[in-house]
Protein backbone atom coordinates (compact mmCIF):
# COMPACT_ATOMS: atom_id res chain seq x y z
CA UNK A 1 0.00 0.00 0.00
CA UNK A 2 1.43 3.53 -0.69
CA UNK A 3 1.46 5.81 2.42
CA UNK A 4 2.43 9.45 2.44
CA UNK A 5 4.07 10.57 5.69
CA UNK A 6 4.00 14.31 6.75
CA UNK A 7 7.46 14.80 7.59
CA UNK A 8 8.65 17.77 9.41
CA UNK A 9 12.13 17.06 10.25
CA UNK A 10 11.11 16.18 14.63
CA UNK A 11 11.15 13.47 15.97
CA UNK A 12 7.18 12.49 16.16
CA UNK A 13 6.86 12.06 12.56
CA UNK A 14 10.45 10.60 12.01
CA UNK A 15 9.21 8.07 14.09
CA UNK A 16 5.37 7.49 11.81
CA UNK A 17 7.66 7.33 8.98
CA UNK A 18 10.41 4.61 10.33
CA UNK A 19 6.58 2.44 12.10
CA UNK A 20 5.22 2.83 7.99
CA UNK A 21 8.79 1.71 6.67
CA UNK A 22 9.06 -1.16 8.97
CA UNK A 23 5.12 -2.56 7.83
CA UNK A 24 6.54 -2.64 4.46
CA UNK A 25 4.23 0.39 2.90
CA UNK A 26 5.67 1.97 0.18
CA UNK A 27 6.13 5.63 1.75
CA UNK A 28 5.93 8.81 0.10
CA UNK A 29 7.49 11.86 2.16
CA UNK A 30 5.52 15.32 2.16
CA UNK A 31 7.29 18.69 4.03
CA UNK A 32 5.03 21.68 3.79
CA UNK A 33 7.85 24.70 3.59
CA UNK A 34 4.98 27.01 5.84
CA UNK A 35 7.66 29.76 6.33
CA UNK A 36 8.80 28.59 9.49
CA UNK A 37 11.20 30.17 11.55
CA UNK A 38 12.85 26.97 11.83
CA UNK A 39 13.60 26.54 7.83
CA UNK A 40 16.62 23.58 9.59
CA UNK A 41 13.81 21.48 9.77
CA UNK A 42 13.49 21.04 5.99
CA UNK A 43 17.23 19.78 6.01
CA UNK A 44 16.28 17.64 8.63
CA UNK A 45 13.01 16.25 7.17
CA UNK A 46 15.30 15.93 3.61
CA UNK A 47 18.15 13.80 5.53
CA UNK A 48 15.56 11.73 7.38
CA UNK A 49 13.27 10.97 3.69
CA UNK A 50 16.76 9.78 2.33
CA UNK A 51 17.38 7.51 4.94
CA UNK A 52 14.45 5.86 4.49
CA UNK A 53 14.40 5.62 0.88
CA UNK A 54 11.24 6.80 0.34
CA UNK A 55 9.75 6.29 -3.29
CA UNK A 56 9.55 9.95 -3.88
CA UNK A 57 9.69 13.36 -0.85
CA UNK A 58 8.04 16.31 -2.12
CA UNK A 59 8.50 19.52 -0.96
CA UNK A 60 5.93 22.10 -0.92
CA UNK A 61 6.05 26.05 -0.46
CA UNK A 62 3.26 27.47 0.52
CA UNK A 63 3.47 31.27 1.19
CA UNK A 64 0.95 31.16 4.41
CA UNK A 65 3.81 33.17 6.69
CA UNK A 66 2.45 36.27 5.48
CA UNK A 67 -0.45 36.08 7.61
CA UNK A 68 1.52 35.67 11.09
CA UNK A 69 -0.43 35.53 14.53
CA UNK A 70 2.67 32.74 15.39
CA UNK A 71 5.42 32.80 16.38
CA UNK A 72 7.03 30.49 14.38
CA UNK A 73 6.81 32.23 11.49
CA UNK A 74 6.35 35.73 12.56
CA UNK A 75 9.58 37.40 14.04
CA UNK A 76 8.09 40.11 15.59
CA UNK A 77 6.81 37.37 18.14
CA UNK A 78 8.86 35.80 20.94
CA UNK A 79 9.01 32.16 21.06
CA UNK A 80 7.57 31.41 24.26
CA UNK A 81 9.95 29.33 27.02
CA UNK A 82 8.04 29.25 30.04
CA UNK A 83 5.36 26.11 29.39
CA UNK A 84 2.67 28.77 29.17
CA UNK A 85 -1.00 27.33 29.59
CA UNK A 86 -3.66 27.52 27.18
CA UNK A 87 -3.68 27.46 23.66
CA UNK A 88 0.56 28.65 22.97
CA UNK A 89 2.05 31.68 20.78
CA UNK A 90 3.21 28.77 18.70
CA UNK A 91 -0.08 27.62 17.24
CA UNK A 92 0.09 28.47 13.50
CA UNK A 93 -3.26 28.84 12.59
CA UNK A 94 -4.63 26.16 10.76
CA UNK A 95 -1.50 24.71 10.04
CA UNK A 96 -2.38 20.82 10.23
CA UNK A 97 -5.59 21.31 8.02
CA UNK A 98 -2.99 22.80 5.54
CA UNK A 99 -0.74 20.63 5.22
CA UNK A 100 -3.42 17.75 5.04
CA UNK A 101 -5.22 19.02 3.04
CA UNK A 102 -1.94 19.33 0.48
CA UNK A 103 -1.56 15.82 1.27
CA UNK A 104 -4.86 14.85 0.24
CA UNK A 105 -4.37 15.98 -2.91
CA UNK A 106 -1.35 14.43 -3.87
CA UNK A 107 -2.86 11.33 -2.20
CA UNK A 108 -5.09 10.83 -5.34
CA UNK A 109 -2.97 11.30 -7.85
CA UNK A 110 -0.49 8.60 -6.81
CA UNK A 111 -3.29 6.63 -5.52
CA UNK A 112 -2.17 6.43 -1.59
CA UNK A 113 -4.75 4.98 0.44
CA UNK A 114 -3.19 6.76 3.98
CA UNK A 115 -2.02 9.77 5.40
CA UNK A 116 0.10 9.55 8.35
CA UNK A 117 0.82 12.86 10.62
CA UNK A 118 2.56 12.60 13.76
CA UNK A 119 0.53 14.85 16.37
CA UNK A 120 0.83 13.38 19.58
CA UNK A 121 -0.46 13.52 23.02
CA UNK A 122 1.69 16.19 24.29
CA UNK A 123 0.94 18.78 21.58
CA UNK A 124 -2.65 17.62 22.32
CA UNK A 125 -2.94 20.08 25.20
CA UNK A 126 -2.46 23.18 23.45
CA UNK A 127 -3.12 22.92 19.69
CA UNK A 128 -6.47 22.22 18.50
CA UNK A 129 -5.81 20.77 15.24
CA UNK A 130 -3.42 18.11 17.06
CA UNK A 131 -6.28 16.52 19.13
CA UNK A 132 -8.74 13.31 17.72
CA UNK A 133 -11.63 15.68 17.22
CA UNK A 134 -9.91 17.12 14.61
CA UNK A 135 -8.61 13.88 13.05
CA UNK A 136 -12.20 12.56 13.01
CA UNK A 137 -13.08 16.06 10.99
CA UNK A 138 -10.42 15.59 8.80
CA UNK A 139 -11.40 11.84 7.99
CA UNK A 140 -15.01 12.81 7.73
CA UNK A 141 -14.23 15.32 5.16
CA UNK A 142 -11.37 13.71 3.15
CA UNK A 143 -14.58 11.46 2.17
CA UNK A 144 -16.56 13.80 0.57
CA UNK A 145 -14.09 15.77 -0.94
CA UNK A 146 -12.27 13.99 -2.97
CA UNK A 147 -12.59 11.85 -6.71
CA UNK A 148 -12.06 8.39 -5.12
CA UNK A 149 -13.72 9.02 -2.13
CA UNK A 150 -16.96 10.03 -4.49
CA UNK A 151 -15.94 6.79 -6.42
CA UNK A 152 -16.31 4.64 -3.35
CA UNK A 153 -12.75 3.69 -1.45
CA UNK A 154 -11.31 6.44 0.60
CA UNK A 155 -7.68 8.24 1.71
CA UNK A 156 -7.62 7.62 5.50
CA UNK A 157 -5.91 9.90 7.62
CA UNK A 158 -4.21 8.11 10.40
CA UNK A 159 -2.21 9.99 13.85
CA UNK A 160 -0.78 6.61 15.38
CA UNK A 161 0.82 8.81 17.66
CA UNK A 162 -2.11 10.78 19.17
CA UNK A 163 -2.32 8.88 22.51
CA UNK A 164 1.03 9.14 23.11
CA UNK A 165 3.91 11.32 25.16
CA UNK A 166 7.28 12.44 24.34
CA UNK A 167 8.94 9.27 26.09
CA UNK A 168 6.83 7.01 24.78
CA UNK A 169 8.07 7.90 20.87
CA UNK A 170 11.09 8.08 21.45
CA UNK A 171 10.95 4.65 22.94
CA UNK A 172 9.29 3.44 19.81
CA UNK A 173 11.44 5.30 17.55
CA UNK A 174 14.67 3.88 19.25
CA UNK A 175 13.21 0.26 19.16
CA UNK A 176 12.56 1.26 15.19
CA UNK A 177 16.01 2.07 14.65
CA UNK A 178 15.33 6.48 14.20
CA UNK A 179 18.77 8.07 14.26
CA UNK A 180 17.07 10.98 15.94
CA UNK A 181 20.65 12.80 15.75
CA UNK A 182 19.01 13.63 12.05
CA UNK A 183 16.27 15.21 13.91
CA UNK A 184 15.80 18.95 15.25
CA UNK A 185 12.83 19.79 17.66
CA UNK A 186 13.86 23.49 18.38
CA UNK A 187 11.35 26.32 17.55
CA UNK A 188 14.45 28.62 16.84
CA UNK A 189 17.17 25.98 15.85
CA UNK A 190 20.24 27.74 14.02
CA UNK A 191 20.70 27.04 9.88
CA UNK A 192 23.03 23.85 10.68
CA UNK A 193 20.27 22.22 13.03
CA UNK A 194 21.61 22.77 16.35
CA UNK A 195 18.65 23.56 19.05
CA UNK A 196 18.33 26.49 21.68
CA UNK A 197 18.15 24.38 24.74
CA UNK A 198 15.44 26.84 26.22
CA UNK A 199 12.11 27.01 24.31
CA UNK A 200 9.10 24.71 25.15
CA UNK A 201 9.69 22.08 22.31
CA UNK A 202 13.29 21.92 23.57
CA UNK A 203 12.38 21.96 26.84
CA UNK A 204 9.39 18.39 25.81
CA UNK A 205 12.17 17.31 23.68
CA UNK A 206 14.84 16.73 26.64
CA UNK A 207 12.39 15.45 29.07
CA UNK A 208 11.04 13.00 26.89
CA UNK A 209 14.51 11.58 26.32
CA UNK A 210 15.08 11.86 30.32
CA UNK A 211 11.84 9.74 30.90
CA UNK A 212 12.60 7.40 28.24
CA UNK A 213 15.78 6.78 29.90
CA UNK A 214 17.70 7.44 26.67
CA UNK A 215 20.89 9.17 25.66
CA UNK A 216 19.75 12.91 24.16
CA UNK A 217 22.13 13.40 20.67
CA UNK A 218 20.80 16.64 20.94
CA UNK A 219 23.49 19.54 19.91
CA UNK A 220 22.78 23.37 21.61
CA UNK A 221 24.32 26.14 20.28
CA UNK A 222 24.27 27.76 23.58
CA UNK A 223 26.68 25.35 24.65
CA UNK B 1 -18.55 41.56 10.48
CA UNK B 2 -15.27 40.45 8.34
CA UNK B 3 -15.38 38.19 5.50
CA UNK B 4 -12.96 36.22 3.51
CA UNK B 5 -13.52 36.11 0.01
CA UNK B 6 -12.10 32.95 -2.22
CA UNK B 7 -11.95 35.45 -5.31
CA UNK B 8 -10.63 33.24 -8.56
CA UNK B 9 -10.77 35.91 -10.82
CA UNK B 10 -13.96 34.32 -12.51
CA UNK B 11 -17.52 35.32 -12.35
CA UNK B 12 -18.96 33.32 -9.58
CA UNK B 13 -16.83 34.73 -6.96
CA UNK B 14 -16.68 38.38 -8.11
CA UNK B 15 -20.31 38.19 -7.93
CA UNK B 16 -19.94 36.55 -4.17
CA UNK B 17 -17.85 39.11 -3.27
CA UNK B 18 -20.08 42.12 -4.65
CA UNK B 19 -22.52 40.73 -2.76
CA UNK B 20 -20.45 40.60 0.71
CA UNK B 21 -20.03 43.79 -0.01
CA UNK B 22 -23.50 45.10 -0.53
CA UNK B 23 -24.58 43.61 2.47
CA UNK B 24 -22.30 45.98 4.48
CA UNK B 25 -19.58 43.20 5.19
CA UNK B 26 -16.04 44.27 5.61
CA UNK B 27 -14.30 42.06 2.78
CA UNK B 28 -11.06 40.60 2.62
CA UNK B 29 -10.13 38.71 -0.53
CA UNK B 30 -7.58 35.65 -1.10
CA UNK B 31 -6.59 34.44 -4.41
CA UNK B 32 -4.85 30.75 -4.42
CA UNK B 33 -2.03 30.81 -7.22
CA UNK B 34 -1.49 27.09 -7.37
CA UNK B 35 0.20 27.03 -10.52
CA UNK B 36 -2.85 27.02 -12.81
CA UNK B 37 -2.68 27.38 -16.41
CA UNK B 38 -4.69 30.14 -16.99
CA UNK B 39 -2.50 32.75 -14.80
CA UNK B 40 -4.64 35.45 -16.61
CA UNK B 41 -7.41 34.79 -13.96
CA UNK B 42 -4.76 36.10 -10.86
CA UNK B 43 -4.85 39.70 -12.84
CA UNK B 44 -8.53 39.62 -13.16
CA UNK B 45 -8.79 38.83 -9.42
CA UNK B 46 -6.75 41.86 -8.74
CA UNK B 47 -8.96 44.25 -10.85
CA UNK B 48 -11.84 42.75 -9.05
CA UNK B 49 -10.35 43.16 -5.79
CA UNK B 50 -9.61 46.50 -6.33
CA UNK B 51 -12.66 47.80 -7.62
CA UNK B 52 -14.74 46.65 -4.85
CA UNK B 53 -11.99 48.29 -2.62
CA UNK B 54 -11.49 45.28 -0.27
CA UNK B 55 -9.57 46.08 3.22
CA UNK B 56 -6.75 43.32 2.09
CA UNK B 57 -6.41 41.31 -1.10
CA UNK B 58 -3.59 38.40 -0.50
CA UNK B 59 -2.48 36.17 -3.43
CA UNK B 60 -0.73 32.80 -1.58
CA UNK B 61 1.63 30.71 -3.77
CA UNK B 62 1.04 27.16 -3.34
CA UNK B 63 3.72 25.20 -5.31
CA UNK B 64 0.77 22.64 -5.34
CA UNK B 65 0.44 22.00 -9.53
CA UNK B 66 3.68 19.81 -9.24
CA UNK B 67 1.58 16.88 -8.36
CA UNK B 68 0.18 16.65 -11.56
CA UNK B 69 -3.25 14.70 -12.11
CA UNK B 70 -5.16 17.92 -13.34
CA UNK B 71 -5.67 19.42 -17.16
CA UNK B 72 -5.34 22.79 -15.18
CA UNK B 73 -1.95 22.39 -14.40
CA UNK B 74 -0.45 19.66 -15.84
CA UNK B 75 0.84 21.42 -19.55
CA UNK B 76 0.54 17.28 -20.83
CA UNK B 77 -3.42 16.98 -20.32
CA UNK B 78 -5.68 18.73 -22.71
CA UNK B 79 -8.20 20.55 -21.68
CA UNK B 80 -12.15 19.00 -22.27
CA UNK B 81 -14.05 20.50 -24.71
CA UNK B 82 -16.66 18.15 -25.20
CA UNK B 83 -18.96 18.53 -22.03
CA UNK B 84 -17.61 14.94 -20.99
CA UNK B 85 -19.39 13.21 -18.31
CA UNK B 86 -17.75 11.96 -14.70
CA UNK B 87 -15.72 13.63 -12.65
CA UNK B 88 -13.39 16.27 -15.67
CA UNK B 89 -9.73 15.63 -15.78
CA UNK B 90 -9.82 20.12 -15.28
CA UNK B 91 -10.59 18.31 -11.50
CA UNK B 92 -7.81 19.46 -9.58
CA UNK B 93 -7.18 17.15 -6.20
CA UNK B 94 -8.53 18.66 -2.88
CA UNK B 95 -8.39 21.91 -5.00
CA UNK B 96 -11.33 23.82 -3.12
CA UNK B 97 -9.82 22.24 0.64
CA UNK B 98 -6.61 23.39 0.53
CA UNK B 99 -7.81 27.04 -0.66
CA UNK B 100 -10.52 27.13 2.30
CA UNK B 101 -7.92 25.89 4.57
CA UNK B 102 -5.37 28.55 3.77
CA UNK B 103 -8.60 30.55 3.95
CA UNK B 104 -9.24 29.51 7.50
CA UNK B 105 -5.74 30.68 8.49
CA UNK B 106 -5.89 33.81 7.88
CA UNK B 107 -9.11 34.34 9.26
CA UNK B 108 -7.96 33.41 12.44
CA UNK B 109 -5.41 35.71 12.43
CA UNK B 110 -7.61 38.84 11.07
CA UNK B 111 -10.75 38.03 13.10
CA UNK B 112 -13.06 37.34 10.28
CA UNK B 113 -16.44 35.04 10.93
CA UNK B 114 -16.77 34.10 7.67
CA UNK B 115 -15.30 32.73 4.27
CA UNK B 116 -17.28 32.72 1.13
CA UNK B 117 -16.66 30.28 -1.58
CA UNK B 118 -18.21 31.19 -4.94
CA UNK B 119 -18.95 26.98 -5.86
CA UNK B 120 -22.52 26.16 -7.61
CA UNK B 121 -24.51 23.88 -8.76
CA UNK B 122 -22.62 23.57 -12.26
CA UNK B 123 -19.38 22.89 -10.85
CA UNK B 124 -21.48 20.33 -8.53
CA UNK B 125 -22.35 17.82 -11.01
CA UNK B 126 -18.47 17.16 -11.78
CA UNK B 127 -16.16 18.55 -8.83
CA UNK B 128 -16.78 16.28 -5.48
CA UNK B 129 -15.55 19.59 -3.40
CA UNK B 130 -18.12 21.77 -5.13
CA UNK B 131 -20.71 19.54 -3.38
CA UNK B 132 -23.36 20.83 -0.35
CA UNK B 133 -21.46 17.83 1.53
CA UNK B 134 -18.50 18.66 1.30
CA UNK B 135 -19.45 22.68 2.17
CA UNK B 136 -21.23 20.71 5.17
CA UNK B 137 -18.01 18.55 6.15
CA UNK B 138 -15.65 21.74 5.80
CA UNK B 139 -17.51 23.56 8.19
CA UNK B 140 -17.70 20.55 10.52
CA UNK B 141 -13.90 20.62 9.94
CA UNK B 142 -13.51 24.31 10.96
CA UNK B 143 -15.28 24.06 14.17
CA UNK B 144 -12.51 21.58 15.87
CA UNK B 145 -9.63 22.82 13.82
CA UNK B 146 -9.12 26.34 14.99
CA UNK B 147 -8.22 28.10 18.14
CA UNK B 148 -11.35 30.49 17.69
CA UNK B 149 -13.52 27.24 17.46
CA UNK B 150 -11.86 25.84 20.60
CA UNK B 151 -12.72 28.87 22.58
CA UNK B 152 -16.08 28.90 21.54
CA UNK B 153 -16.80 31.51 18.48
CA UNK B 154 -16.83 29.86 15.03
CA UNK B 155 -15.91 30.29 11.17
CA UNK B 156 -18.80 29.33 8.86
CA UNK B 157 -17.86 28.44 5.54
CA UNK B 158 -20.40 30.24 3.29
CA UNK B 159 -21.36 28.76 -0.03
CA UNK B 160 -24.52 31.76 -1.17
CA UNK B 161 -24.31 30.63 -4.90
CA UNK B 162 -24.11 26.17 -4.09
CA UNK B 163 -28.09 26.13 -5.54
CA UNK B 164 -27.63 28.59 -8.56
CA UNK B 165 -27.07 27.85 -11.86
CA UNK B 166 -24.96 29.87 -14.43
CA UNK B 167 -27.51 32.30 -15.67
CA UNK B 168 -28.53 32.84 -11.80
CA UNK B 169 -25.30 33.69 -10.89
CA UNK B 170 -25.11 36.04 -14.06
CA UNK B 171 -28.79 37.30 -13.37
CA UNK B 172 -27.71 38.30 -9.80
CA UNK B 173 -23.90 39.82 -10.56
CA UNK B 174 -25.95 41.81 -13.04
CA UNK B 175 -27.90 43.30 -10.77
CA UNK B 176 -25.22 43.75 -8.05
CA UNK B 177 -23.39 45.87 -11.14
CA UNK B 178 -21.02 42.97 -11.40
CA UNK B 179 -18.16 44.24 -14.55
CA UNK B 180 -18.81 40.79 -16.14
CA UNK B 181 -15.47 42.05 -18.78
CA UNK B 182 -13.01 42.24 -15.45
CA UNK B 183 -13.59 38.12 -14.94
CA UNK B 184 -12.08 35.50 -16.81
CA UNK B 185 -13.46 31.81 -16.85
CA UNK B 186 -11.17 30.33 -19.54
CA UNK B 187 -9.24 27.26 -18.55
CA UNK B 188 -6.81 28.47 -21.20
CA UNK B 189 -7.22 32.06 -20.95
CA UNK B 190 -4.25 33.80 -22.75
CA UNK B 191 -2.33 36.23 -20.89
CA UNK B 192 -4.00 39.37 -21.00
CA UNK B 193 -7.90 36.98 -20.45
CA UNK B 194 -9.00 37.01 -23.61
CA UNK B 195 -10.64 33.39 -23.91
CA UNK B 196 -10.13 30.27 -26.17
CA UNK B 197 -14.38 30.14 -26.17
CA UNK B 198 -14.03 26.02 -27.14
CA UNK B 199 -12.95 25.06 -23.20
CA UNK B 200 -15.90 23.58 -21.28
CA UNK B 201 -15.46 26.86 -19.12
CA UNK B 202 -15.93 29.15 -21.92
CA UNK B 203 -18.77 26.81 -23.09
CA UNK B 204 -21.03 27.13 -19.48
CA UNK B 205 -20.29 31.39 -19.27
CA UNK B 206 -21.78 31.56 -22.68
CA UNK B 207 -24.27 29.37 -22.25
CA UNK B 208 -25.26 31.45 -19.12
CA UNK B 209 -24.74 34.98 -20.69
CA UNK B 210 -27.30 33.72 -23.13
CA UNK B 211 -29.91 31.89 -20.66
CA UNK B 212 -30.14 35.00 -18.86
CA UNK B 213 -30.76 36.90 -21.66
CA UNK B 214 -27.66 39.44 -21.30
CA UNK B 215 -25.00 40.39 -23.30
CA UNK B 216 -21.37 38.53 -22.68
CA UNK B 217 -18.16 40.79 -22.84
CA UNK B 218 -15.91 38.25 -23.06
CA UNK B 219 -13.07 38.64 -25.47
CA UNK B 220 -12.01 35.88 -27.71
CA UNK B 221 -8.68 35.18 -29.18
CA UNK B 222 -9.90 33.05 -31.75
CA UNK B 223 -11.64 35.96 -33.39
Amino acid sequence: MRSIVLLSGGLDSATVLARAHEQGEECFALTVNYGQRHAAEIDSARRIASSYNVTEHRIVQVDYGQFGGSALTDNALDVPTGGETGIPITYVPARNTVMLSIALGWAEVIDAGKIYIGVNAVDYSGYPDCRPAFIAAFNDLARVATKVGVEGSAISIDAPLIDSSKADIIALGNKLGVDFALTVSCYQADPTGRACGKCDACRLRRDGFAAAGLDDPTMYFSE
